[in-house]
């Protein structure tokens, strides 16, 4: 009975998975294990999968995505493999919403992973053991994957993750107090911050992780989050102002008016050709 | 006799191209063709390859590196294909130098190319025959895949490129005059240079394309010629003395020493540490 419900549970998640629900359904109703190799062959492109890496901010707070793996002990990234019909993007955007349940994230492509090392045995043989499937029919999962990476900021305040059935739980985690994570999705996390970083020079960040008027105090803390440094306030102010992207509002009602930040909004217009386009003034 | 001449360039380009060269000399010996669709599931990662674009610097021109197909009329990117024991960024290296002839080179990982219309019956058919493999049993190449792509920048006066069998010819090609390309390599290329762009506000340029000591004004000329744009000489001067990556020379000889410009060399630790870390000052 538990090995019935162990395959009942791959057999749901790769329904939503593959969204070949109708034959998953059929194995369901037969109850017999699902033979895993056969997917592969059908319905994924071969040697590659994806990992998300959902970074989220709430006030002072910066942390990042989770699923809990089978075994209890260990975490893994939201990610998932690519439907042969399908283009990469897209397969980010619903590998996330199958496993987490989060919709209309902006996923940015930051890195292909591709060491051979990554899925080498040792490598492998763990995380099998603790997605629970070593008993499974899962020898496609063995071969040799590349991976690409995507990541996305999101308030987390804003959202409730569900976790697939591939998994017991779905939580946000401190960047600086990570669990154990199966396969590399350490390295692909500190890889993930440190291109989200360097895209912070080309790329503005804050939209859907502000209020629609805010302080230029509180765009400054996401930086200071992302970067994890304190920046010179007069200096951050004046760049973010030269950019163009900022429209001052009135200001923050306080007790002593004369004190009082002014409120901002962003330029929607000029925030999302940046966002398209790049920062191309600085030289 | 143009059919075994065409399958011998074949089996050469892929025996360089494997390392399986004991096997192909063997098919070759007996002048059969080789059954090419052995190769993918023997030596080559699934679903994957990668292209490297190659852009040229020398004085005043900015230029890509590109290999003849075997029609005369079409160009393409030095691609290929990745060995299953081998890391993607090491067979980035491999395939340059195999299509090329080019060693040496530092190449940087820019993009994965992800969508299902790269790979569609008409564009693969229009590069089968541009290929003239058509007729080979090159049904593996009509298969799904994505691609990785890689940049590198080199001086190309230094380099003499030779094409592999595969190609025609290899030349550098003027970026605003590009031939008609295969695939989707065109905006393969296009994709190079916008984030090469991007690439110039966190990794400095200019190692390897400028003689030992410059002047600030052929430095410039780089940066110039990959923004497209004039940039301002005081200004640009100021934020890149600033970086900490240029050591004072002495001035350059001329008839009137006061208005002679200083020469520069590049401070090669500091260089290399912005290379690999990106530049972190900016906020």
């Amino acid at each position: 009975m538990i090995l019935l419900s162990h395959y009942d549970t791959i057999i749901f998640a790769f329904a939503e998975y593959t969204k070949k629900s109708f034959f998953c359904a059929m194995a369901l109703h037969k109850q017999t294990a699902p033979d895993l190799s056969e997917y592969k062959q059908e319905y994924f492109v071969k040697g590659i999968s994806l990992d998300n890496v959902i970074f989220g901010f709430h006030e002072e707070q910066f942390k990042v995505l989770l699923l809990q793996c089978r075994n209890k002990k260990n975490w893994m990234l939201p990610g998932g493999h690519v439907l042969y019909e399908e283009n990469v993007d897209d397969a980010a955007k619903r590998i996330l919403q199958d496993r987490t349940g989060l919709k209309n994230v902006y996923l940015q492509q930051f890195w292909l992973f591709g060491d051979t090392e990554r899925s080498s045995p040792k490598v492998v043989h763990a995380a099998m053991k603790a997605l629970q499937l070593d008993g499974a029919n899962s020898d496609w999962m063995k071969e040799r994957f590349v991976s690409v990476g995507y990541y996305a900021l999101v308030e987390f305040a804003k959202v409730n993750p569900n976790p697939d059935a591939l998994s017991l739980s779905c939580e946000w985690h401190d960047l600086l107090q990570l669990p154990p994570l199966i396969f590399d999705h350490r390295a692909i996390v500190e890889k993930a911050l440190e291109q989200l970083r360097y895209h912070l020079l080309y790329q503005p960040v804050g939209y859907n992780l502000l209020p629609k008027q805010f302080t230029l105090r509180q765009l400054q803390s996401i930086y200071e989050l992302i970067l994890n440094k304190k920046l010179d306030r007069p200096n951050f102010n004046r760049k973010m102002l030269s950019l163009g992207i900022l429209i001052k509002k009135e200001k923050l009602f306080s007790g002593s008016a004369h004190k009082a930040p002014y409120l901002y909004s962003f330029h929607k217009k000029n925030y999302f050709k940046f966002l398209s386009q790049g920062f191309s003034d600085w030289f």
